[in-house]
């Protein structure tokens, strides 16, 4: 199959956000990410409609129930994003999880995603999150798509294991989380109080979703004024702030250790 | 001044190891580093030897008392490693810094690097070790040179705010730190024993050196051997790993904490 194949060409169009989004479907790439997916396949948790693989890696796969596309090197390198593709491509059925549904079963600890541009920061804080325990990660308002090919491969895997939900109305996803029993604590490097604080006080060790905000300009003033806490970081030495995703890795970190040594 | 000025092709020499390690001297690119360099300079501790800046970037500077070399965008994008060179560039002495001159001061926090590959890794966990308060970050083994272009960036001004000391002998850089009574606590992926057990039983409270691995392989054998500890930062959810800057967080942010709420 080349890349003029017409499964090519409407694969290719995956690798676009409103392509996704007309289709339903998206693309993971390489042999870690479609083997996550093959896995959360197996497991009923996404489904996998099919792969593209060159000859190469189409011999090492093994039957997966999930029909092989075996194509060009050009035709797998025309579904990459990456500079090195690795010659093996999956394509999924978008998950339509409502943040609703993904905090059905009540989790303790949750990443709420609001107004978050790059992809790759994305993909870490799932990463991140997941690591940390974390029961759903929720992408809200205009922030980057969970499943832009950056943010698929940041993830390493991580987007197959914890539900992830969208939706544009930020206010909405908020009160999904209130409902679901989840206290609000927006990462906020202006906050007056700070986290090493707040967890001395034992504050952490309850239910808590974590909202972080855009890298460049924080969270809006209407998201702030819904949250019960906003915390920073501290910053004990000289630099300015730290980056999205290890501030992310430090909060998420102080509430599962907080939830399982204190709470 | 063009790109074919001598002084922007023997500049542009210090975009490699081997002409920077020849020189003595590195670069720092854009307004955010630049800035930091010449605070930096102003206090003693880096000398700037001389800016690089579009007409554009000239006219918004004001006198640092270092030499202006107005350059074409040309000459300026020739010494830039981003995609979008912003036009200013400052051309900086290195510091000739040993571990032992780092580690001076007793710092009761400190990071080490040993075989870390990327610079974008290492500049970042330069940026997250001055946010902890670290009062130093050693650069062992093979690990990537510090001031690279990539490393310079993605510290964003850190390299300039706490002492960065290199030393290929990574087992000359663990005596340097034990010589500085600090204790030499690796993170490592396969550990027994797990951060949050042993902030918990209040072993990160005494003054810690964290020593960080390569991001493909981690710690080498002979490494090990000389640690007093290795943990893991636990992972509580499916992920398998986190990526070094986000661990890095995790671990600096766990000794920052004990030192000042539990020490």
């Amino acid at each position: 199959m080349t890349e003029r194949s017409s499964r090519v060409v409407v694969a290719r169009k995956l690798t676009r956000r409103a392509g996704r989004d007309r289709a339903g479907e998206f693309l993971a790439e390489g042999s870690q990410a479609v083997g996550e997916a093959l896995a959360a396949h197996t497991a009923g948790r996404v489904r996998v409609r099919s792969l593209f693989a060159t000859e190469e890696q189409a011999a090492k796969l093994t039957d997966a129930g999930v029909p092989v596309h075996v194509v060009t090197d050009r035709a797998a390198a025309s579904l990459s994003e990456t500079v090195t593709p690795q010659g093996l491509v999956a394509q999924c059925e978008l998950p339509a999880t409502t943040p609703a549904e993904a905090l059905a079963s009540r989790p303790p600890l949750v990443a709420v995603l609001l107004g978050v541009a790059d992809p790759g920061n994305a993909g870490t804080v799932v990463r991140v999150a997941d690591a940390a325990g974390a029961g759903a990660v929720l992408f809200a308002g205009d922030t980057v798509d969970p499943y832009n090919g950056k943010a698929v491969r940041a993830s390493t895997g991580s987007l197959f294991h914890l539900p992830v939900a969208r939706d544009r109305d930020a206010l909405a996803v908020l009160a999904a989380c209130r409902e679901a029993g989840l206290r609000l604590v927006g990462a906020d490097g202006y906050a007056s109080d700070d986290l090493d604080s707040a967890s001395v006080r034992g504050e952490l060790a309850g239910p808590t979703a974590w909202v972080f905000g855009s890298e460049a300009h924080g969270l809006p003033e209407d998201v702030l004024a819904e949250l019960d806490a906003t915390l920073r970081v501290p910053i004990y030495g000289g630099a300015e702030s730290l980056n999205l995703a290890t501030a992310a890795a430090v909060c998420l970190y102080a509430s599962a250790r907080a939830q399982r040594h204190h709470g």
